[in-house]
């Protein structure tokens, strides 16, 4: 799972930062999932590594323009530039009348489906290697923050060793690799689980923005290799998060302690504290890691990719 | 009149250029125009020496998504960024359904007042300075082009010449300013016309996209000063031209002939023309400039000053 940041500026575009969205890669499935999709994010997907034909699934956290009003357009330009089959899309229920409303009034009309899911909290995805959970933000209108879980995967076969004590390849194969204990005609008996590598575990990565500190947003985290938080506010600038409903630097390093991830990354940030300004980015990071010390700061074009880590 | 290309690609932002988008800077009162708006106009403006703080009007011209998928975006950060005081726009009727829509559903609040005009073919915005035309041409679903005039300018008046001559300061200046004749109690008499420079012949400049070849564009560019008209194919793709109804460069460099225009630009170019390609820009240009040697080709951020001429 690699995660790359299209773009890391609340509100409004900035010299060095686009309005936000994130770009998740699975592997093995050559897929690209988006999480919100503000204005640009196609050019931004241009300037980019990532393919826009992998695109199957976005996930939009709330209907604010800076996360969505770039949907559109990517959209329509996928019809033109791809041949994408199917796109999936999740959010509030304001989406779909949003969505469609462009669609008629642009006369947009893309080569292949869209699917609109209306969202509520709990799982709203699931295949045999991912499952998506939401759950409630608290934001000036309703949001909702992503969980993506890998699921753990059997740990491979120890095929050699098998054929060693000349366990006859087939059937047998399969109940080893399952864990079950055969016996042989010749009365000798093994157990599957000395025949498996220990299982991989599967990776997280929570989404939450735009949000103040909730208790939601900490139980949606728990756990999670990495948590992308947003972080428009400096302490010094509380009331401005609390107005706006924001969270600050520390807000989001307390969430990224409560939930115990492994890994905070901030994201969304006040033009306000641009490099030259009174308060920098690297201010902003410091206070996050005086609360919690596996913090970095998002900027546009920043990959990440989450490791793996055996079952412990 | 400084024009600036702000997108000049059809459908899709390229890596050279994005979609359609132009701004129109007013001598003397610190207004922008824009024509068409497509997705990342206020990117391309942030990547200018353009004021978003100066935008007055915004003319549409037809609703595909490629001019109009940056206005929302414009409008909401315009809202954050400056003190503008309001915005017209202008534009076929789907548009006021289209920003209501996004308006409604996005929770955009702008701190200044939108108004949507529907446009009708005729005179659509007139003050002292300059009047605004639009005309239908002919597209795939309604679309119109601009034509803005600035309106002759009195020449100066020759006030050291009638200081000379002891003609006495006040009302009668104002007088012969008007071109009347007077008479002084000393029996001379003066012609105003003899008192003022000729006067400024007001400029004008022709938006035309998207569309085939039409008689209405003709119409509308009569004389102009500088045609802007879309060339989204090479002649040897007329076929894709007229399946689209978009213009070839001929139809363009007609255009401009019959009109009799000055200067012809030519703008949103297929994607498929970019440099390394078979066809590529130069030969768009030498096809037009066969049939209407006063042709150049729009680029990103391409600025052209429209000269001033005294009156024949």
């Amino acid at each position: 799972m690699q995660i790359t940041f299209l773009g890391t500026s609340s509100g409004i575009p900035t010299h060095q930062r686009n309005v936000s969205s994130v770009a998740l890669q699975l592997p093995q499935r050559a897929e690209m999932w988006l999480f919100d999709c503000g204005e640009g994010t196609q050019h931004q997907l241009l300037r980019s590594q990532l393919k826009l034909s992998n695109l199957t699934r976005i996930f939009i956290t709330h209907m604010h323009g800076d996360h969505t009003f770039g949907l559109m357009g990517l959209l329509a330009s996928a019809g033109l530039r791809t041949t994408l089959q199917a796109v999936d899309i999740y959010g509030p229920p304001e989406l779909t009348e949003y969505l469609r409303g462009m669609e008629r009034t642009t006369r947009t009309h893309t080569s292949f489906p869209i699917t609109i899911h209306r969202i509520q909290p709990g799982v709203i995805y699931e295949d045999a290697e991912y499952r998506v959970t939401c759950g409630p933000l608290k934001h000036r209108i309703p949001a909702f923050g992503y969980r993506v879980d890998e699921k753990d995967r059997p740990g491979s076969f120890k095929v050699e060793k098998a054929k060693e004590l000349g366990i006859p390849s087939g059937p047998l194969y399969g109940r080893l690799k399952r864990g079950e204990t055969i016996t042989l005609p010749d009365g000798r008996s093994f157990d599957g689980k000395d025949f498996c590598e220990p299982p991989e575990k599967g990776r997280s990565m929570v989404y939450c923005t735009d949000t103040m500190y909730t208790e939601t947003a900490v139980a949606l985290a728990q756990n999670a290799d990495v948590l992308i938080h947003e972080a428009t506010y400096a302490v010094e600038d509380e009331e401005l998060a609390v107005r706006g409903m924001h969270s600050t630097t520390q807000m989001a390093a307390r969430t990224a302690r409560e939930a115990n991830v492994r890994q905070l990354i901030l994201t969304h940030f006040s033009p306000r504290y641009a490099p030259g300004n009174p308060v920098t980015p690297a201010d902003l990071l410091a206070e996050a890691q005086r609360l919690f010390p596996h913090t970095q700061m998002a900027f546009d074009f920043l990959t990440h990719e989450i490791p793996r880590r055996k079952s412990e």
